[in-house]
């Protein structure tokens, strides 16, 4: 009998846990779920009669060892780093593995023995990365098919906040893990392709050389580079590429206002501040403007950003109580990043009954018999509420579904991968369509970034 | 017979050398210098035949212990992260051992062994660590002597090209290594305390939010903030004190056009541009700038960091020949910092009779029976040429008088230390001022920085 172990019990696993457990019971298939926190799993239990829990301290090696023996599949949503130790147990018990974060180096060791044992290692197939990798291949194997040649590729993916529960001057609200939205952009300079031509941008000007976007029926959003652009270069055969763009997308107007945290140097997550647990808001902002003996923190912020008397910039600071003194940061040894995100999670929680908003955008171009053509893929899926978010969805679905075509055997070549190849893609979009999660194309005359060919 | 061993001749050994070697005729006292290069210690023996010469790995263990040996004191000028070997082995052999650099976590770990031994080992003696720890401990200490509370601190130096030899329009030329000038600041904020405040500068204002200085006699200065201005609170005894600020100098101007680098991402260190082997200076300033299929690169550049047209922060970057399409980089798997500092190489060297400066200025407020004052104390040395240059003789002269006094048995308390008691500082800047390295002191009431005693 099929059966699969679900390691870790996260935000990303309502939709998948839902999905996973209705296919069992069509189909006559065991599911276990391992979690540390036997609260999750009887509340789980509660929901699906049909899920078998079990406590599961995943640093224990015989309890780990034991959960994987009896399942066929394992898909692990730990976090990224403890991904390895289950591979390793999958390997030597012979079990196929889905996860959905990258690739890691130590991952990538154990492809000849997951050959050799004839096993799937499918990573990488979530949202972002995930349904980007799939989305952008199944156009780029279509163009290659009918003999064309790629000459740009750009691609942007947002966890936002969905218009009908957008109600702050930021419009945005966290989706996903706080911590990597404060340090995003971090640790080194963006690098992408433009014409032929490589681009570098360092971190303080990451934030003010966005992209704007239209989403036909959500309106415009920007985008603000990713640090690795030309990561999938070669997996997705784009060496030749004249244009290759990834970025992050946001509401028009968020990356100018955060940008204001880089400048005062709110962003930096390599430092403890001093008394950090006494501070009120108010101190926190004043420890990165100068010193005055006279002029209030108000005007000193003012003048070091230089913001306007009626630049809505100030509102949005205003809005997240920058200015109390009475809200205290109250974290001892914090650092800078850690009270932004402390500051930033007061104003930009979900609510209850908040839906969030995944968007997607690729730009394929490409040339063919002497022509040039635009391709323009997006896609959009708003969540339900807090719990089943678009997040969720668009992570945890494809997720699901990678298992149970492992499970079926259309999904089959081994080794350690991500899901770009047709056999893998295909049938997985099919079944995101019949769930709600749709590209919607747009083809057209090459617009590109080099209408007269003239130099850059 | 007195005998000193010299380990690394560079740029700081000019003076060192030419003070010892006359001080060994005077005292009939034996002086070897000891360097890889050997060209380097024959040019040495026709301007002093009186020194001995011997090549020297200081990578092979047997000879340096034999050279270390015969010595009574050894000065180690060698790169920071050399001295180690050398000072183990001036630990086994019983030998002093003076230094230029800052004590690093294995220098003292040597600590308890060197006072076991009787032995000295002096560090950070040269100008900036050195003569600032010196100029700045007696004024303080003058201050304590006297019943006074010191209030404010505030230490700056800087290291420029003299007025006569100013010729271009950065008001800057490299006189010690330029690499440390390309990277400085990066790595983590700035911090300092002002007024009882704790103040953080992030790398991207660092360069914006300079402070003024006049120097009498050489006009008017600009200091951005050092890293760790907090290093010597505890060596100073300066716990309670309400300011406390390091900072490089430079002439006003400089600091403003370099945020241009900085804003740009030239200065990171980080990582290999593409194709750097193969670019022009244009292309190496494009690739920091967005695509465009029309507009120069001068223009581009005028607009992504806002330069009037009028202004003369243009000038300054046509002035390095930033824009040229023949000038080459020519550097394989280069990192943007690197690629800078061969740009600003080529402007901004010493001619073989350019003079440098040094200048150093201190501001030390205090308390004294109810009343508060100032003191500004500020020194300025002009180089004789390339060879001779400021730099050389305000690092080298106090590294030179130390290991004298030592030998003498003036400096006698061992241990692994730093300049900052009366009984190594006082003989040692009493001489210095005789060879002309004089701080001229202001005092005056305390302005201080909350003169209203309003809070910040």
């Amino acid at each position: 009998m099929e059966h699969i172990l679900i390691v870790g019990i996260g935000k990303s696993t309502s939709y998948l846990i839902d999905y996973l457990s209705k296919a069992s019971v069509a189909r006559g298939m065991e599911i276990t779920v391992g979690d540390i926190d036997k609260d999750t799993l009887d509340q789980l239990k509660n929901s699906y009669p049909q899920i078998e829990g079990v406590v599961l301290d995943i640093f224990d090696a015989v309890q780990r060892k034991e959960a994987i023996r009896k399942a066929t599949l394992v898909i692990s949503m730990l976090p990224a780093r403890l991904h390895i130790e289950v591979a390793r147990d999958c390997v030597s018990l012979g079990k196929h593995l889905v996860t959905a974060s990258y690739v890691s180096d130590e991952m990538q060791e154990l492809d000849a023995e997951v050959k050799e044992k004839g096993l799937v290692f499918m990573n990488e197939i979530g949202l972002d990365p995930g349904i980007d990798h799939m989305s952008a291949m199944q156009v780029i194997d279509r163009v290659r098919d009918r003999g064309g040649k790629m000459l740009l590729f750009e691609s942007f993916c947002g966890g936002l906040v969905a218009p009908e529960s957008d109600n702050n001057l930021w419009n945005y609200k966290f989706t996903w893990n706080p911590r990597n939205v404060v340090v995003a952009g971090q640790g080194g300079a963006a690098k992408f392709i433009q014409e032929g031509t490589y681009k570098y941008i360092p971190y303080q000007k990451l934030f003010r050389r966005t992209e704007f976007l239209d989403v036909e029926g959500y309106g415009k959003f920007e985008a603000y580079a990713n640090r690795d652009s030309l990561k999938y270069r070669e997996a997705y055969g784009l060496q030749d590429v004249l244009t290759l763009y990834r970025g992050t997308m946001r509401r028009v107007g968020f990356s100018r206002a955060w940008n204001m945290f880089v400048q005062l140097g709110m962003t930096d997550d390599s430092y403890i501040m001093e008394d950090s647990g006494d501070m009120s808001y108010r101190d926190f902002v004043n420890a990165f403007l100068p010193y005055s003996p006279t002029d209030s923190v108000e005007l000193k912020m003012r003048h070091y950003l230089k913001i306007d008397q009626d630049d809505i910039m100030w509102n949005k600071l205003e809005e997240l109580g920058l200015f109390s003194r009475d809200r205290r940061v109250a974290l001892p040894r914090a650092t800078p990043a850690r009270i932004l995100q402390k500051i930033l999670e007061e104003s930009w929680s979900l609510e209850e009954d908040d839906k969030d908003m995944i968007v997607m955008y690729h730009k394929f171009g490409y040339e063919l018999e002497g022509r040039k053509f635009q391709v323009d893929s997006s896609m959009v899926v708003i969540g339900e509420d807090r719990k089943f978010t678009a997040m969720a969805k668009t992570v945890g679905l494809p997720v699901a579904m990678a298992a149970l075509q492992i499970l079926e055997g259309k999904i089959s070549t081994p080794g350690v991968q991500i899901p770009i190849r047709k056999e893998v893609y295909q049938p997985i979009l099919e079944e995101l369509e019949r769930q709600g999660v749709v590209f919607h194309e747009k083809e057209g005359p090459y617009t590109g970034y080099n209408p007269d060919h003239v130099a850059g």
